[in-house]
């Protein structure tokens, strides 16, 4: 097979901590598979090239970027103190801008959170809630809420105002829809494979093997509320085999708490998305598990990114205390995407998935480094 | 004291029902305390009257229900059976429609959600995490993403583009962010009161004893989100013993779940407010107990409107087994609010409130009527 490049990009904060250990995990697996994977190390985007430089990352960085197969980071934003309230009132904007600029400069438009509370991770949700949690959330990545459109008119006077526009595409609405009948699908597909059976409730009461819920705010928000229930309905008619739902997003947000188990393929716009995952990740054991995988379905030739969906965790950086165990899913669901060039890759996702899942479950209740963590998931894979 | 003078208006599904006990309740304190009140019930905004007269109200309802003091609200929204497909796929804006009409009408620019977790209510949060649950959300009413301003370009094309504007304005952002410095203020004024002593945690791991939280998406939605911070910013030199925070709508959302306890007063926009105060519902007994406070505080002359959080829920209407605690303690709090003309009035709302709390924390196992739960608070009320 063609050789796989990865560009892996440390970021600030606990960014480089935790890529360490991903990158002994996957020197691991390519000795180990003689695997075709090659990596390079990026010190940008981060805060440390910006106090070199005057900017977060090279003028050529999605340049640069482009030649690799995927991205893979660890976390950006101000790794200063935050108990300077100097900083804290810093619009974190500029140190996040790298993020945005890769999943629109390489069109990542799909953006993939899956929850699924896995045996040892942190339960906030009570036994009766907290179980058969096993959720797609499949946020749209390029467009609606986020196209930074809008201004602020007699700024900083009690005359100003603010607009900001929300815009939303046909195409982007048709694809990101699809796309969510596609994996729910595939899940399904999945379960059958793996003897997993399950079912999931349907609005009318019954049960079904596999479901896409939408989301939208279409009592308030009724532009794009109508263009997506529309879309939606159309796009169904193709999957009789997936149930379908919608949700207002106010009551899904209540209903990730009181019946998660009732949802399995979300699909929602970007901030609604952005909103659900993170409850999402909360419901399923917390930032210190979630992946977040930033895709470009249609372009091969586009780097899709993969990041923990943990912020830069400033508080703790530096002390090598950081839990690696977000970004070794991270970078499983990295590994299991790039399979689609190269079967071997996919393989070892799953290896790197059920080596970092095993050890999530069988951890004991004390404080361990990230190095110790690192090293039980290494051991596992068999270094 | 003059009379006040209540506007009753169940709506729709179980509306009606919970009503009814409202309209008990508020009799027995109107006797009891010889209170000058008085209400009519009026069968619109409704679904029945859409059916009669093509329309969910009269042209002139806003003219009409501005003669109240206050407008005691049951549930809208379509009453027909939700397993009726056809049905469900009708946009349901048109029987929410007088809801935000009332609010704009009104100008009811505060929506005041409280959310506490009182013995008895149902929990979903683990023990240690659903502790301390006793805050203040209060969404901005009155503008935001709320202004239905927009369209679409190009319907039901491929090359369709809807567009959905989001606007803010310097007043109604100054005065949102005061009202909640000023709610900050008197919830730790009643708790000195109560002997209440509670600490909030600050960002920086101090403690305070009481705390606005400022909600955005500034990373992302930045116009209004700078502008929001940046008016947060100066309100809060006038209040400081007042502590602040801010947090991004997503981390706030998951911070609802792992760590409810370290807010205080939250301020959000119209449309995160909408979601978080969903949150905050289900994390603090659910739709059950909810209550909306709908407010103008500056114009008296214009009524304030109190409705539970809760929608109409179809599927158990008409079986008189709608739990009415959330449409009660509406009504407390519609008391309490009329309490600035007739200091009367809230020691009623106070002592409803006390009867509904005591219910919930007493009431056993077994499923109740709506009426046998409304018969055991009347009691408590000395009926
Ligand atoms: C950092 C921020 C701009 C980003 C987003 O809102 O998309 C983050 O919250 C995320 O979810 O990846
Ligand atoms: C019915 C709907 C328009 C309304 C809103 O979004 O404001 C509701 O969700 C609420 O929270 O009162």
């Amino acid at each position: 097979a063609q050789t796989t490049r990865i560009a892996v990009t440390p970021g600030d904060g606990i960014g480089p901590e935790v890529v360490a250990e991903a990158v002994r995990c996957l020197e691991i697996l390519r000795t180990r598979h003689n695997l075709a994977l090659e990596w390079s190390r990026f010190p940008w985007p981060s805060h440390a090239w910006h106090e070199e430089h005057g900017e977060c990352w090279p003028q050529d960085a999605l340049e640069q970027l482009k030649a690799y197969d995927a991205i893979l980071l660890g976390a950006l934003g101000d790794p200063g103190p935050i108990h300077d309230t100097d900083r804290y009132l810093l619009p974190d904007s500029l140190s996040l801008a790298p993020l945005l600029d890769m999943r629109k400069g390489f069109d990542q438009w799909v953006c993939e959170r899956p929850a699924r509370l896995l045996p040892g991770a942190r339960q906030y949700l009570r036994d009766d809630r907290a179980k058969d949690i096993d959720m797609l959330v499949i946020r749209e990545n390029s467009e609606g809420e986020y196209v930074s459109q809008g201004g602020r008119l007699r700024q900083g006077t009690p005359d100003e105002v603010a607009t900001q526009m929300e815009v939303f595409t046909g195409r982007a609405t048709e694809r990101i829809i699809r796309y969510g009948f596609e994996q729910a699908r595939k899940r399904a597909g999945e379960r059958v494979q793996d003897g997993r059976t399950r079912s999931f409730q349907t609005l009318d009461g019954t049960t079904c093997e596999s479901q896409v819920c939408l989301i939208t705010k279409r009592n308030a928000l009724r532009y794009w509320g109508d263009m997506y229930t529309e879309v939606f309905e159309d796009i169904s008619q193709e999957y009789p085999d997936v149930a379908t739902h919608h949700e207002l997003v106010d009551a899904a947000c209540m209903k990730f708490v009181s019946c998660p188990w009732a949802f399995d393929v979300v699909v929602a716009s970007n901030l609604q998305g952005d909103i659900l995952t993170d409850l999402a990740a909360v419901i399923s054991g917390g930032m210190g598990v979630a992946p977040s995988c930033n895709l470009n379905p249609t372009n091969p030739d586009l780097p899709s990114m993969f990041e923990p969906t943990h912020g830069s965790a400033p508080d703790i950086a530096g002390q090598g205390i950081a839990d690696p165990t977000a970004m070794l899913f991270t970078t499983a669901r990295m590994l299991e995407w790039l399979g689609r060039k190269d079967p071997l890759l996919s393989q070892a996702g799953q290896e790197l998935f059920d080596a970092v899942a095993a050890e999530l479950a069988a951890k004991g209740k004390e404080q361990r480094s990230t190095r110790e963590i690192g090293d039980a998931i290494c051991k596992r894979l068999g270094a």
